[in-house]
């Protein structure tokens, strides 16, 4: 099978000019087919914050009301996504951008009220990757640039997690390519030690992350991220790779394999 | 060759929720491939507004300065095209928005400084369509929905008139499908005595077009718009179709020829 790269970054990173020119360059200089998929970054909550809408948190998450999709739609949609394909174009990549909507590329569902009642707004849950229409852009020398926005087919658009349309379209992807997951963060993997990058774990299968669970050295938000690599793995996913923005070449990071 | 309907509408439509239903599902109805194509309404001179931007008209012309051309990423790039795409996916079309970035599907220059010295800012005038990517989109059944945005190639987006980005892909289609170019406008077509709809002209030909001119019957901004329809039908575009946004089934109107 042809290999494919499917990189996540973090929003943020398209307000940092330096860190933004040498992403795209890496990401322009990985070989063969590739997908980008990006979050939101702060932009989206500034731009909240200067129209003067509160944003509604519950238990920590952040509710999403029409007034917020609006704003996610402009600034995920528009603003972040637009730049990223400009961007990339002159980087001789012919991107092109996405939502979940166009194409009806990835579709979801709305996430239902909680037991206790938590109504999350317009977030929506994954629920299928047109792989199809993906092949052909993708066959046709287009390098698809993914928000984290998706739709629920009856013209709804939804706020979905950046890393769950990065997992769910590499595993969507598994049938056709051999793919490798990268998720782009803050650290150069994964950690034995905090902040000591001679500490960092090589690879972890599903066994080695047990273990390091079990012992404390995997803790707080890695797990769920790692769960998230492990399941991708275990769904076709060749290896999923945690390492920082500025290592996205295959030959840095934690990789995580079955 | 195969028949494609090109419609464009106002950004504005986008606003009037019953106006929209209406019109989405007879773009819905139109038979065979098509592409929608968008303008930016009001929204964007809203949201400048509300983030305290004022703009600067010179010559009655607002320009795009870098904070404008954000606004105008968000609203038509994000908001109005995102919004587009997912009320066709619920009609049933497999809508993609595309700016002119996406795929580097409209290719522009920004335009020259003037003689008397204006500059317009981040305004592009189209170079290139590209039909190839264009096609292929249309060949998987996916209907474009393009946003009045295009870029330069350099990693510059470029705010584009909605019209000429309507005509310009028309014309490059008119090379592989037999093209029918549709403008939605306030009335039902061009008329020869104002707001009287029995006086409405059926087919305008180029000779038509200079009498019409010349006798005083067409003038003001139906001039330009009429320019516009005849260089496209002269560059092989079978017909442009003037006509309102509730009458978009290529019955009514006036219809320009060659």
């Amino acid at each position: 099978m042809e290999s494919i790269y499917i990189v996540k970054v973090g929003g943020a990173i398209v307000e940092d000019e330096r860190r933004l020119g040498r992403l795209l360059r890496d990401f322009a200089a990985l070989p063969g087919r590739k997908v980008l998929v990006h979050g939101g970054g702060r932009s989206a909550t500034r731009l909240a914050q200067r129209l003067g809408m509160e944003s509604r948190m519950v238990n920590g998450r952040r509710i999403t009301d029409e007034a917020m999709l609006q704003v996610a739609a402009m600034v995920y949609g528009g603003l972040v996504n637009k730049r990223l394909v400009a961007r990339l174009q002159a980087e001789g990549v012919n991107a092109m951008g996405l939502t979940g909507a166009d194409g009806n590329v990835v579709r979801a569902r709305r996430r239902p009220v909680t037991a206790d009642g938590t109504d999350f707004g317009f977030v929506g849950d994954v629920e299928q990757v047109d792989v199809r229409l993906l092949s052909t852009l993708l066959e046709a020398g287009v390098t698809p640039v993914m928000a984290p926005l998706t739709h629920d087919g009856r013209g709804q658009l939804l706020n979905t997690n950046a890393d769950t349309i990065a997992s769910e379209t590499a595993k969507a992807l598994a049938h056709r390519y051999d793919v490798t997951l990268l998720y782009c963060f803050e650290q150069p993997g994964v950690m034995r030690r905090p902040d000591d990058e001679s500490s960092l774990i090589p690879v972890i299968t599903a066994a080695d992350f047990e273990r390091l669970v079990a012992d404390g050295t995997i803790s707080g938000g890695m797990i769920p991220k790692l769960e998230n690599a492990l399941q991708a793995v275990a769904a076709g996913v060749r290896q999923v790779i945690v390492t920082r923005a500025d290592a996205i070449d295959g030959r840095h990071g934690t990789v995580v394999k079955a």
